[in-house]
């Protein structure tokens, strides 16, 4: 979904977005084909069943009902519960990947300040550098499918270097319903003080900016967590749906193109297809259900980790 | 409320909806299925009144009652005023939970600075927190149903081993009429100074980055009790919920099915039950009790204290 | 006006807010009576003048100004400029109550780090204390008529022990036209050094954080005194309230009812009581009344000083 | 521009704005009569020739046009694009008073942390904050008019004190393209490193905070310097000034009044002046101004320095 | 594009827009000529086809045909759908030049904590900010096309003084897709490390501060690269392109001057060129060509490198 697409954009030359709107890998167009095509068969359902299947005092009545529909579809305050409710959606998205805890300020710091070029040392320095990234990925885990498919169990954290076995053990042990992500920073805590206590961390200024960035690092991976954890009220995203699908449903007879010949104002024309509602269609519903998408974003903006290169 | 359902909305595949939907627990027909038989069995009173109790004349003059009301109804800035109504509000309840004193980068702190493995040690490590933890309960008390419910005296934070009977005795011993969250704060300080002295905390870097957190905990503590204490203006509350109440009203005349024969426009087909009005209904009702709710969505967003685990 | 009613929304029963719809004190209904009630006279002294006092000819010609005044007034953007200032003014508000500088932080810091059990320490602790209250009331006399009232010369805040007399001299012995809520601050700064040179303080690092976190403290002032500074650009005011008064002016002819034998259009009803237009007066008036009255609410949101209790 | 009024909206009593609203000084009447004139001008230069110097069928085609502008320039989407661009502008605008570097949090630390009573101490006291002065003055030089008129060489911040003349050869030594305001900076760097060589700033904390401070001064200059330089994209102005100024050009024709006895729908009445269309220029064009404007806000929002009270 | 022309609007008289509406440097008219040529051509090509090449009959549809497309084009969100999306993508523009790494707050750090006048000290202080160049350096040429062409190869850095020809053997000998940005501010860090354990750096304090300097330039960096890497879904880049493009194919036939003796409504007078129809495109492709090009805003807001003047 998050595909780089910005340097296309950049030109904005007269030709360049026939390529843009064209694409169809996390396109709105492969969002919503399906969507599209039902919504057209049932229009059309409704379409024969008005020209060939009523009688004629039962398409009087039909048309009565579409202009009937047509109207008050519009009591629907589609655009204002959309509007809000995409704008609420948008900004939790962005404020979702503004907390993702990158370690690399934390990484600067222990580089910098755990001294030493001895076996011991650099076991020190990659140490609490798994700790940190352990904190990461047990949240990742609970906020990304993508995360949670590579590491489908504890099990696979031990396999992939990310936690030793006797460390799953001490994490298993610990009784707690809620999500252990702050384990690992205590250990990293601890191990922080031992290093202090056996000099490789040489000042105590050193020490406490080590803390204060872990408890940064603590803290984005707790938002991030937040922002899975409490939803938008479900309320809203039942208002919004209903809303877009009562509206679409009301089109699906008020939009009908109606005898000519009965003269209703708006109805001289029969086109068959309803190029205007399927691209109020298109709109609306793709408006939604990128919304709804939204929330899954996060799922593919963490990239896969693979061991064989650095490990 | 704030029930997580996000997991099931990130498929957003075709039938998924069908389930987020049709839930029940935190949902909106649990909301407003009162409201929405209220105005149901007004309807038909209304209905029942105009088609069977009144005379000609008086239909007559109903009628044009129903359209004069369905015309100026629309005079009522609805979407208006509801819309930023329902920003605001939704603004504050984020807002609230981003306040949400969390005591662990402090815990992280207390348990990496307060050193010594013996038993007094320990204690004091203990204490700091209690005294936290403390002052976060305070607040949640004054600002959450909830918390409220599980301790509604002060007598129970003692049982619950959250405060000592002498704490407690001093604490009642200061006159005041604000909340006392910031004693426990005070107490945490006085507390630090001594295990400073005693060189429990061996520098003074660590010592300052303690009460930093300390105060940073003060005033999450602060900014919560804030939005509980400055309330939006009552004036809003009441313009948002007149503008409701009164539109629907009017609805209740203006949205009747005028008879057909009479040949008013718009009013060609009796459908006995408003469709629409009660989608309008359902949206902006809906809508607006949500808000209103949102000040009290805090309340289950605080788990309950329990002792049996961890204590 | 910041009555908090919180607890009472909280629950959003059925019947809840009759109660609070029916509030009188901080109520939309206390803010506009005497408007509406202005407003309905004059709507019935144009309806007497009209019914009356006109003959047949001046009659015609009412209908028709009427008429135009009524379609015309809807180019008035009234939602859209109310909207905006109504957005800005309560984002201000909000802004202002977060500026409000509380001194606690501080005090922490100043009962951790000054040290000694002491006449002359506990004398240095409460000094420092005065200096930042000082400083803050020092802004809150000039962006709040309650703290102004209570202290309406700077003799009462040496009465009330907030400042000594030799201070007050010091004060006003210093040239300038200017707000001097920094000279307090100034005085803190050189109270600090002297207590960190007697080793009251006794390290660096504690004399760091009390500076920063009185330039803090000093920073709030600084934002709430620019709120009530740099006012929102008169233009807005002007236009907002031109706007809104305008419209209503136009109502007053526009709304009228017209003789129903006349048969213009829409005015087949003669009800006397223009319901729906009281109601838009109602909610565009009321609006803008609170948008102007929360540049006053923090005259209420700041607790008057009170020398009993603690003093 | 930035008149403080707000003492005078916090009453809000009924006869309050009279005096609010009849202001002149900084009003939308001062911004905008010009205009007002030019326009209405125009408006009744069409209205004589529609009514006197055209013939019968050049009176039908010109009414004609007034119908077709009326009805079409209700295309141009004014709300829309002078909404944005207006909140886009606000927003600017207090973002730019919120980058004022003002001095006061640097005076504090420089005040506390540079000791000595002694000539030289005092010298260098002064010196640094004459440089963060500078350096603000450099930034105002170039943002704001006011300051440029006050300093339109840099020969008068020589003779205003605020730099040496030796200071000034060195600054125009250096070759830059760009606004040298962080030359100062790097003077107060230096001599702050001096002051902690000769022992006059006595540890390396104090040192450290005020680097930390000049920083954070610093970046504020270059943040007010940003908002100069990166102006909104000229596009955004263009679209919003032609969408405002083609919509009244339409006005011209389109908001004349017609001849009544020509029966067009709306045309009834002839009232020579069309209020409602004054009302609307009053509030579209003035709303574009102040806009416009406040990017010139700032410019009175620094006061002048003035040598004699404080030098 | 970001062509500075604030004070121009500054002055707002009466006169002064006539330059700036006619600009065409980054003004909207060079934006737009060629769509608003195209866009003009097809309208009068459907213009020649309707009044010169149909028959009656087909005339007779046409006029329904353009009744039809004027009437539904309204069906598209065009207002709400554009403004999200405006909205959106001109706060990421702001939010990205916000980010943008200004390496002269470290600079500041480095010339003041690293001392020593002799060349070995000079050459550290320069290499460390010569470090923190190439991190930005490495970032702008991956977002900017313009810093990109400055420097298309790793070459260039080296041929510009950037980095040692050993440096880019190191940073190629890392073996990693993604960018390697945070690999100088390792060497920062290692070469800082090392200054301290030499002397140049005196105290931890100053040694920390400096890290955390670097770390907040490598967040800078990271943001920038982030708003390039997280585009704006593509579905709503898509949705609101499909829209704007469909309302004008929709007003090609819908906006035609139908044939006047035909008597349809709004249709009395043939103007041949639809100006009102040319403005709203003006308008609404312009607006929406900014946003695209808001992405490219960047490129020109970094200057160029130029060797010649401080090397």
């Amino acid at each position: 979904m998050t595909v780089t697409y910005s340097r296309r954009v950049a030109d904005a030359g007269l030709g360049t977005f026939s390529h843009l709107l064209l694409r169809w890998r996390g396109s709105i167009y492969k969002l919503l084909y399906r969507e599209l095509i039902i919504f057209t068969i049932l229009y059309f359902g409704f379409s024969v069943l008005y020209r060939f299947l009523l009688d004629e005092g039962q398409r009087r009545l039909f048309e009565k009902l579409a202009i009937y529909c047509d109207k008050y579809a519009n009591l629907i305050p589609l655009s204002f519960v959309l509007g809000f409710y995409v704008t609420l959606v948008v900004s939790r998205w962005w404020g979702q990947f503004e907390s993702v805890p990158w370690p690399d300020r934390l990484g600067a710091l222990v580089g910098g300040h755990v001294r030493g070029a001895d076996e011991s040392a650099r076991l020190v320095r990659r140490t609490l550098m798994r700790y940190a990234n352990l904190s990461g990925v047990l949240i990742y885990r609970s906020v990304s499918t993508a995360v949670y498919k590579r590491f489908p169990t504890m099990d696979h954290l031990v396999q992939a270097g990310l936690m030793t076995a006797e460390e799953l053990r001490q994490l298993e042990d610990l009784p707690s319903p809620h999500n252990k992500f702050w384990v690992p920073c205590m250990w990293f805590v601890n191990l922080t003080m031992r290093a202090r206590a056996e000099g490789r961390i040489n000042n105590d200024v050193a020490l406490t900016a080590l803390l204060n960035e872990l408890n940064t690092l603590r803290s984005q991976c707790m938002k991030l967590y937040s922002y899975d954890w409490i939803s938008l009220p479900l309320v809203y995203t039942q208002v919004v749906t209903v809303a877009v699908y009562s509206f679409f449903l009301a089109c699906l007879i008020g939009r009908q193109f109606l005898d000519p010949s009965q003269d209703y104002p708006g109805h001289d024309l029969d086109f068959y297809l309803p190029v205007f509602t399927l691209l109020q269609f298109f709109f609306y519903v793709g408006w939604l259900k990128v919304s709804l998408l939204s929330v899954d974003e996060m799922y593919d903006g963490v990239p896969l980790m693979e061991r064989d290169k650095y490990w």
